[in-house]
C-alpha cells in the first residue's frame, strides 16, 4: 500500500510491504497549503505515480489534507478509538489513479472539565507507536511541536489526549513580543545550560506569565545573555508543559513515550530529566508505521 | 509643583499643589517614542510652560523616560523602597526652564528563588496608592495592565512586587496566532459571560498552554463563537494571572487594592469575584499622588 502523511507544509509518501516496512519514500515541500484549488489529485499523483505504475492499488492519506483546508474534510472522531475504529471511519476519495483511496479522520477527546481537544494527523502517529508498543500497554505518549500532544494509550485504544500550545506561543513570543527584541541569534548554537535554567525556573512559584517577564527582566540585570533569551524561554514554556503534565497525573505514571524531531526531542529529553520522569525515545517514523496498521483494518 | 508621567506612547502632566491636589492638567500622545534625538528639553517646555510662567519651580518626571530610550537612564533603585528612598534616589536634568528638575528610578526586586524583576513608572502610582491607603497599612496591590504588576507594601515601603506578561502575551496570540485567526470582532460589544468562561477555565488542571489550545478546540467544535474568542482568551490570561497570585500568597492576604484603566479594573474585578479574592477599586489618578508624596521628600 501507499501512505501519505500531508500536512500544512510538507507531503510524505511512503511505499509499505505487507508488514508495514518502508519500500521507498519521497518528501516534498507541497503542503497542502501550496495545492491550487482543485489540485490535490493531480499533486497526489504525480507524488506517488510510479509505485502505482508498480501495482500498488491502495492509498492512505492522513493529516491537514482532511481538514477544511485540505482535500476534503473528515470529520473528528471522538476517542477512545483504536486502530479498527479509526479505519470504519475512514473517508473515500474521488483519485482515479488507485482502485482505494481513503482519508484518515482526526480525533477529538474531552478533558475531565468537558472542554474538547482536537488532532489531525498526530493520531496516526499514535496508532503507530501503539503498534511499536503493543497493543496490551498502557502508556503515556508525547509528540512535541507547534501543538504537542500528550496522549494516553489503554486497552488498544487511544483513550484521550491534551494539546498544549507551546511551539505555537514560543514563536509568537520570539517574533512579536518584547522577549524577541532581547533577542540574539546565538553564536555558537544552541545553550543546553540556558534551556535547563529556563526548565528550573518553570519548577518556581510565580506562573508562566511572571516567568516570561523575569526572562526580561533577566536580561535588563545583565543574568542573561541576548544569546541564551531564545533557549531560555524553549525551556521555560517546555518545563511549563512537562509540569502540567506531571501535574495532570499523564506524565506520573511511568515512562513517557516520545517521538518527533529529534531537535525537539532532545530538548523534550533534557526537560523530562530536569522533572526527573522516565522516557524514551521512539522512532520518528512511526506516521509511516500508523498508516500502515490502519491500512491493515481497513474495510 | 508639576509632575509628569512620562510613559512609551503617552505624556500626562500634572500642575500640583501643597497638598497634592490637581490644579491642571494636560495630556499628549507625545510618548518617548515620538521624541527626536535631543529633543526632550523642547517637548517637556513646551508641555509645561504655562505652569512655568505662571511661577512653579520644581519638575518631577517618572516613567519611561528614565529608561535608557528616554532622556536619561535613572537606575533600578532596588527594594523594599518607600517615598523617601526613591526622592533620594532621583536623578538630576539638565532642564533650564525650571529651577530643579528630577526623574524618579525605577524599582528592582527579587523573588524568593533570586530572580530579578523591574518596573518603571509603576513605582510611583503605587507611592500614590501607599499615600492613600496610608503608610502603616500592609497591603497587597495589582496594577493591571500589558505588563502587571503586583505589589506588596510593608511598613510604609513597597516590599516587593512581581510583574506577569498577561497584556502583552493576549496581544501576541491575538495578532500572531492561531487563537487570532479563529477570533472575530465582537458585534455587539465585549461577552462578560465568555471572560467569566475564560476565568473558570484557569481553574482547572492542565496548565496554561493547554488551556489556550482549548480556545481553538471549543472553535473548531462549534462551542465558542468567533465573536467570544477575544473575550475568553482575556479570560484564561487574567486568570491565570490571578490564580498564580492567590498561590504565590499574594493575593490570599485580604483585600487587594486595584488601580488602572476602567476598562482592564473592571475585568480584573470579575476575574477576582470568580477567584473569591476580596477587592477595592482606586482612583486611576494615582501617578498624580505618586508624583506629589516623591517631591515632599525630595532632597
Amino acid at each position: 500500500m501507499i501512505g501519505v502523511d500531508w500536512g500544512t507544509t510538507s507531503l510524505r509518501a511512503y511505499r509499505l510491504d505487507g508488514a508495514g516496512a518502508v519500500l521507498d519514500r519521497r518528501e516534498s515541500a507541497q503542503g497542502i497549503l501550496s495545492v491550487p484549488e482543485g489540485g490535490f489529485p493531480a499533486v497526489l499523483d504525480a507524488a506517488v505515480r510510479p509505485w502505482l505504475d508498480a501495482g500498488e492499488e491502495t492509498v492512505l492519506l492522513c493529516g491537514m489534507v482532511g481538514s477544511r483546508q485540505g482535500w476534503r474534510e473528515a470529520p473528528y472522531l471522538p476517542c477512545p478509538a483504536g486502530a479498527a475504529e479509526i479505519a470504519a471511519a475512514t473517508v473515500p476519495l474521488p483519485f482515479s489513479g488507485a482502485r482505494r483511496c481513503f482519508l484518515v479522520p482526526g480525533l477529538s477527546a474531552r478533558g475531565p472539565e468537558g472542554v474538547p481537544d482536537v488532532m489531525r494527523g498526530e493520531e496516526t502517529k499514535l496508532i503507530g507507536l501503539l503498534a511499536e508498543l503493543g497493543e496490551r500497554t498502557a502508556a503515556t505518549l508525547c509528540l512535541p511541536g507547534t501543538h504537542s500532544k500528550w496522549a494516553r494509550l489503554e486497552g488498544g485504544r487511544i483513550a484521550g489526549f491534551a494539546t498544549r500550545m507551546t511551539g505555537e506561543t514560543r514563536a509568537v513570543l520570539l517574533g512579536h513580543s518584547i522577549l524577541g527584541r532581547l533577542s540574539a541569534p546565538a553564536r555558537e548554537g544552541r545553550s543546553d545550560e540556558a534551556f535547563r535554567r529556563g526548565v528550573r525556573r518553570s519548577r518556581d512559584r510565580g506562573g508562566l506569565l511572571h516567568h516570561l517577564f523575569g526572562a526580561r527582566a533577566l536580561g535588563l540585570m545583565g543574568e542573561l545573555a541576548a544569546e541564551e533569551t531564545d533557549d531560555y524561554l524553549s525551556g521555560l514554556l517546555i518545563g511549563h508543559e512537562v509540569r502540567a503534565a506531571v501535574e495532570d497525573g499523564g506524565a506520573g505514571g511511568g515512562t513517557v513515550h516520545l517521538a518527533g524531531s529529534a531537535t525537539l526531542c532532545r530538548l523534550y529529553a533534557l526537560a523530562f530529566d530536569e522533572y526527573g520522569v522516565a522516557h524514551r525515545l521512539h522512532d520518528p517514523d512511526i506516521a509511516a508505521r500508523g498508516l500502515h496498521r490502519i491500512g491493515e483494518t481497513l474495510p
